[in-house]
């Protein structure tokens, strides 16, 4: 990999030029979101990087799309399409690397260095994209099995539909945010005594507060509605990847859920990492998914076999005292869907996908103990203390608690991450 | 009831002087989409209307909103909150009355009459507001106790939780479409043998296209996230109110909805009529609901009784020959939670509400055979014809069919309607 000329670059940054992720910042300058990339510890201003005058030159797939940094979210960009986001990544890359072949533009531009590279200390970051429509998925197939085991058995632990189709349900756009707002913990209707018959409701904060490890796609490009999207054609669709936490109410959901889903168990924060990492970084870190047995409708067929990323996935879990344990390391490979296979399923019937549109993975677990990316899991439900440093335990969450997800690919000097996703437990409002 | 100045409003018009319903207009003499009301067989272009020097003399509460109306959707001026709508509601009713005190900004000005009083005809509708998230609910008492009974027996009709709390799930927005545009019939994963071990999906055209007969109401103002609407309070929350057809495919919803809920079977379409009632407008035609025999929990608890509305609705379905039959008679009273109830448990947990969102009520059908809201229930799950003109049969959909819901309260010369909710069903795409 070429290096950059961009200070304090570290060999472990998961923002290495191999990577050049994306998202919407504001800083004491310019207090209007707009868009930036991340590179080391700094963030470059692509909206400042857009008012220099050689930016048609460098970017020319974008001289009709001059405003397009100027943006409050990245929606516009993501739907130019992968080849425009290809091109721009790539003159970013240029531009970054020591030898540059516009060396006048930035690295040999003290005045415009000084302002368009901003420590990432300094700036705010926001949701990234306008989200329309979140779509939560169930491809996580050591959760799947786990939690289907938990409750029915290991006989019965996956639906007749799993390996059949994508298992998913529409979440909540709204209460999507990202890396850093603190959660507050959700009041709801909860069964103390679960053996009492009938079922008797208390309206109280949950006791059961979880966090579920996903990864997040948000969509580029649209299709029309009444039409679909071919799992061939899938990745043109994609913009990009985030870490995604589906805080869980696992009391709210247990008393809610049948006959119609999760609901207020689950729409009362999903928390996003604020750099979304393109399609195009990801395709070196290509691997095999979990295989699947079971002969695939052909609309779901992708004629290849390494159709999910090998990220490697961490789960920090700090207490209000400060003491940081990590709780669980998994990979993104354990899905037996793949995003393709989610959005051609998903527009199967002619559901309209809009650019912004973010589809999480469901529940990342891999087969061991150590690789559980919920409490649930951990916890085997809620019946096991999971061992924290400070001689602290958990079943679930406590008010105070911050979980931090993590998650990277490649090597030292070329690593390919997403930075936190965090987010801070808050006590339950009053009553 | 006061009347009206303005030509040709008919006894028997949904939008009488009495409702002022609003929605998005774009005729030929200005296409970008903008507000309007309608009033017998016109639309009045708000926009043109605001152009008027006196408009700020007329509508001052909206002195510092005056380009409110020239937006693409309601949003704006939804979010001015209930006693703007109020107020401008009032002066609208009071610019249209036979004994309006201004009658020279539209009674007795020819000009601006003719460019601004719009034969409905000549205008197209457009969805009337941006909606963020969607949310349908299962409220209609006896659609959940008729459906739970065909499939699980009259024992157990109703799940544990149903009379707790008001049971819903998160919908697809994207999929939401104004009265007239034409429903592709989604493809999807169904199962032709039920009987045969193990379950074998097929790829192929729904069988089981149905549709959902609900009202919709449309939330004015948000709630910050973290904290709740008190069910007291939600009334003042709601912007107005339209008619839903939540259009469902049965068999990719019986295979697909264990355990997470429906999917492909709902998002591919969801209809709504283009006028939105304001919620005033509804006040006069409050009933009881269905009566819950549970003690409520504090947050749901109303503390009135009168909290659904009377609306007498019906569903007319017009086969590909043209001929007409009225499959559905009921009323909007026989839902056992009310939307100020069900807004109070979305946000229990601290789930914002936003400007623009939707809430479906769920199907509304009645205790009779002629009140049923669904095909599912009007052919007794698939087993029993539904006669209709023309010596014609359904059980469920065919290619060509038109489905028009409708709406409508008080009598004569003062009802308060919401005109049409229609869609015509065409062939599926191939495979
Ligand atoms: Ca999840
Ligand atoms: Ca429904
Ligand atoms: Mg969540
Ligand atoms: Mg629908
Ligand atoms: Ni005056």
């Amino acid at each position: 990999m070429v290096s950059t000329w961009v200070p304090d670059v570290s060999s472990d940054t998961p923002f290495s030029l191999a990577n050049i992720p994306f998202g919407i910042i504001s800083s004491p300058a310019d207090p209007a979101p707009h868009a930036a990339i991340a590179i080391g510890v700094y963030a470059l201003d692509l909206k400042l990087l857009s008012s220099h005058a050689s930016f048609t030159d460098i970017f020319p797939v974008l001289k009709d799309h001059v405003g397009v940094f100027s943006k409050p979210t990245l929606n516009e960009f993501a739907a130019l399409g992968r080849p425009v986001h290809r091109e721009v990544r790539r003159a970013i890359q240029d531009l970054l690397s020591a030898e540059t072949s516009h060396p006048e533009v930035l690295k040999d531009n003290a005045g415009l260095r000084e302002t368009a590279l901003l420590h990432r200390r300094t700036v705010k970051m926001h949701l990234p994209m306008s989200i329309g429509d979140y779509t939560d998925f169930y491809a996580g197939f050591h959760h799947a099995y786990a939690v289907g085991a938990m409750f029915r058995g290991p006989q019965t632990a996956l639906q007749p539909n799993y390996t059949h189709l994508p298992v998913g349900y529409h979440g909540r756009s709204s209460s999507i945010v990202v890396s850093g707002t603190p959660i507050t913990r959700p009041l709801g209707q909860i069964i103390i005594d679960p053996t009492a018959e009938p079922k008797q409701p208390t309206t109280a904060p949950t006791r059961r507060l979880d966090i579920e490890l996903e990864l997040g796609c948000f969509i580029a490009t649209p299709n029309k509605m009444g039409s679909s999207i071919k799992v061939t054609d899938a990745d043109d669709h994609i913009f990009g990847y985030v870490l995604l936490n589906d805080w869980s109410a696992r009391d709210i959901q247990t008393w809610e859920y049948v006959p119609l889903g999760p609901f207020n168990g689950k729409n009362f924060a999903t928390t996003i990492s604020p750099w979304v990492v393109l399609a195009d970084a990801l395709e070196p870190f290509r691997t095999k998914g979990i295989d699947n047995w079971t002969p695939l409708q052909g609309y779901l067929n992708e004629g290849k076999e390494e159709s999910v990323f090998d990220i490697e996935l961490q789960i920090d879990l700090q207490t209000p005292q400060g003491d940081a344990t990590t709780i669980c390391t998994t990979s993104s490979k354990y899905l037996i869907w793949s995003f393709p296979q989610m959005i051609a399923h998903h527009s199967l019937g002619g559901c309209p996908m809009r650019t912004g549109d973010l589809l999480g993975s469901g529940t990342i677990s891999g087969p061991s103990m150590r690789e559980k990316g919920s409490f649930l899991e951990l916890s085997e439900g809620g019946k096991k203390d999971i061992m924290l440093y400070g001689m602290d335990v958990r079943r679930f969450l406590k008010d105070g608690d911050t979980v931090i997800i993590r998650g990277t690919c490649g090597s030292p000097g070329a690593r390919v991450g997403f930075g936190e996703c965090l987010g801070r437990v808050l006590g339950a409002a009053p009553l």
